[in-house]
């Protein structure tokens, strides 16, 4: 048997015990996994250290230097978040639905934990920090894959946690750091033991994923998020929000890649969003009407994402053409509509096949941290299980529990008992 | 381009109308489907007496017979189904979270339809019109496949519940039969137009379209259910229990299919259980213990689904080996234990890895009938999204819905503006 094997073995059925730890416990492993990696630091920033070193000299891009330093400040990060996910509700054994279905006869629906989370994350190592968090909160056992780029903190920052974990009574096995890149690939056909994959990572990556397991998989492959402007569009409003939607940080999966402009609405407006855009440093590239007017660029497809200062501008009839064209090229994650009209934003919330639908506001807000879910597992634009960002509530199934007193079905059959389904408010 | 992906991109597009229908729209056409099904009997019951004579050529076994057969009481049962579906709550638009963010700045998680759902069914024509009536009330698009012993039958419930839906003003394409087993290979791979496969029949058939495809699949393949007595059980409760979860209804997903009997209850009990089912017709598989004593054949394999009066007794030390041997062999579908002891009883449900976790009934009330759910489009062993007997409830996903009055996260970054996150009760 091979190394992941195993491991992926011991993590289910740690996963078994770690389902039914009661809150205190998984709190309490929580606190001393925060303690110990406060006490480690000299040796995790020591470990990171050479990361960034080796990172020098590969000459790998700055942005991805920056994500992978884990200092001072990253630490107190990931501990405050540690902290804050103790104080959260625990997501396992919440009761959805009680029904007496007959005379002493009782079903609940009550959450549970999933099983074993496959989690392959990027550069950064406070993720790792986080997803090991989330998965001890909602009582799941957990395997790591981590960029290669950050392999030495990544390795120290795993083994304080899984230690720490031990120390504090969690089973053994019930997190595991898979080193080898080869072992990912394996991990895809362990359907036995691994429950779901989240793949964080670039598009083709995480396509790739998708494409060969038949694992369920939650996350996303990218976002190209639209806004669309409606004729009856607050003009102020609308390039105060398309600015937003595009400029406020461009290098994420929910910032606006494609404006759907209403021709209705004339190039006086037109010419103010466009010049407004090219202010704030946003290069155009349009469909063929607008780059006949404004000399630009044909964008490259309807579905891009360019994660840039760029942008598609694309004008449309009226509001039906936009919706047809987003759920035609759009990925599924976050579109917004410009309207003073709520009748058509209803009309386009309901049709646009998205798993977040903004009105009059930049499509920026579609985050776990802005919606109030405390910590986000990353953002699913699945509509299979849990959908738009994910936080501890996606980390947990749940199963029917029947009480009885040696009930048969015989004799409902027979007609001797009847069935009741009185329902109870939760 | 071949007909079913024609067809599938139809009831795509389909599925953005019906996604965005009203209840009462939904229900008339739910209502004029019934109508056309009862005008059209003549013509079903005709074309139901062909399938009927070519099974009797074929020589297919009695029970095929039984379920293929389509007559005045199986058309009463599915028009008084389509009634209760009339009558019950829309799964569609409903509020499941409020928060609002910031002031003025709202947030909404809403129930909506999944889209695409591709549903290939065992022999009985009933199930097309109660799959094809779920689909219609949960707003999703449905592509069918029925066994073929029954497609003159299927051929005519479709078209009839198909030209009734389109003259109700449902969008073109919104339900298609697939006519060839080709098809269903190829239904497989179309990733972008079908969201959900729910296949229903054979174990093997349902784990070759499990292994089969990328897109999410929701079913179960077999239920090889147990039931454990504990050495606390009551006894008289314990033998009730056990010829009812046996032998109420042998050939169905959730009968008992092994029983894992604590050896301390002695033999007094064991011989009691045994010589009772043997009463009841069943013939028992043992372990090495079991066989030795009372002269039967050993258990085929401990993962092993009869459907038939046939069961696996095995002894056990303790309810910690019962669990363990559960979740090593069994399906996850639905496990009882019988005991008095109620810290016992809460130990075993939270352990066992199962869908339906019972305590003192048979495990034959896993249904969604009797959990009062109305109606049932199958039952789940998946984690993810459904679990246990899946209702309307399991043929929606969610969208979150954002309302603002222009607002941009930059104000939220800057720290001119706070979230509130202020949640509102549902």
């Amino acid at each position: 048997m091979s190394e992941i094997i195993i491991h992926a073995e011991s993590a289910k059925k740690a996963s078994r015990i770690l389902a039914c730890l009661d809150s205190d416990k998984k709190n309490s492993a929580l606190l001393l996994i925060a303690t110990r990696l406060l006490e480690n630091k000299e040796s995790i920033f020591e470990a990171n250290k050479k990361d960034l070193q080796k990172a020098e000299e590969d000459n790998l891009p700055d942005p991805v230097k920056k994500r992978l330093k884990f200092d001072e400040t990253k630490l107190d990060d990931v501990v405050g978040g540690i902290k804050s996910l103790i104080g959260l509700e625990d997501p396992v054994n919440k009761v959805l639905l009680h029904t007496e279905l007959a005379d002493g006869l009782e079903l609940y629906r009550v959450t549970c934990s999933i099983g074993v989370l496959g989690i392959i994350f990027e550069s950064r190592p406070d993720a790792l920090v986080q997803i090991a968090s989330l998965a001890l909160k909602s009582g799941n056992g957990v395997i790591l894959k981590g960029g290669s780029e950050a392999s030495n903190t990544n390795t120290i920052l795993a083994s304080v946690i899984y230690d720490a974990g031990i120390e504090a009574g969690l089973p053994e096995g019930w997190l595991y750091l898979i080193k080898a890149r080869s072992e990912v690939t394996e991990m895809l056909s362990l359907n036995q033991y691994i429950d779901l994959i989240i793949p964080r990572g670039s598009n083709e990556f995480v396509q790739y994923i998708m494409k060969n397991t038949t694992i369920a998989v939650l996350g996303h492959a990218d976002g190209v998020c639209s806004t669309y402007i409606d004729d009856e569009a607050d003009e102020d409003l609308a390039i105060k929000v398309a600015v937003d939607a595009k400029t406020q940080y461009v290098s994420v999966c929910n910032a606006t890649e494609k404006f759907l402009v209403n021709r209705n609405l004339g190039f006086d407006f037109i010419d103010r969003l466009i010049n407004t855009l090219k202010e704030n440093h946003v290069e155009i590239f349009g469909d063929d009407e607008i780059c006949a007017r404004y000399g630009c660029e044909k964008a490259p497809e309807w579905h891009h994402e360019y994660l840039d200062y760029k942008v598609t501008v694309k004008l449309v009839d009226n509001m039906e053409e936009a919706v047809d064209h987003i759920n035609t090229y759009g990925s599924g994650h976050t579109e917004s509509i410009i309207t003073k009209n709520l009748e058509k934003a209803e009309k386009f919330m309901a049709s646009v096949d998205s798993g977040n639908v903004m009105h009059n506001c930049s499509t920026r807000f579609s985050d776990g941290f802005r919606y109030g879910f405390g910590a986000e597992v990353g953002v699913s634009t699945s509509k299979l299980h849990a959908r738009g960002p994910v936080g501890l509530e996606g980390l947990v199934s749940y199963k029917y529990k029947v009480y009885g007193h040696g009930d048969i079905v015989k004799d409902f059959a027979e007609k001797k008992r009847q069935f009741t389904h009185k329902k109870f408010d939760i």
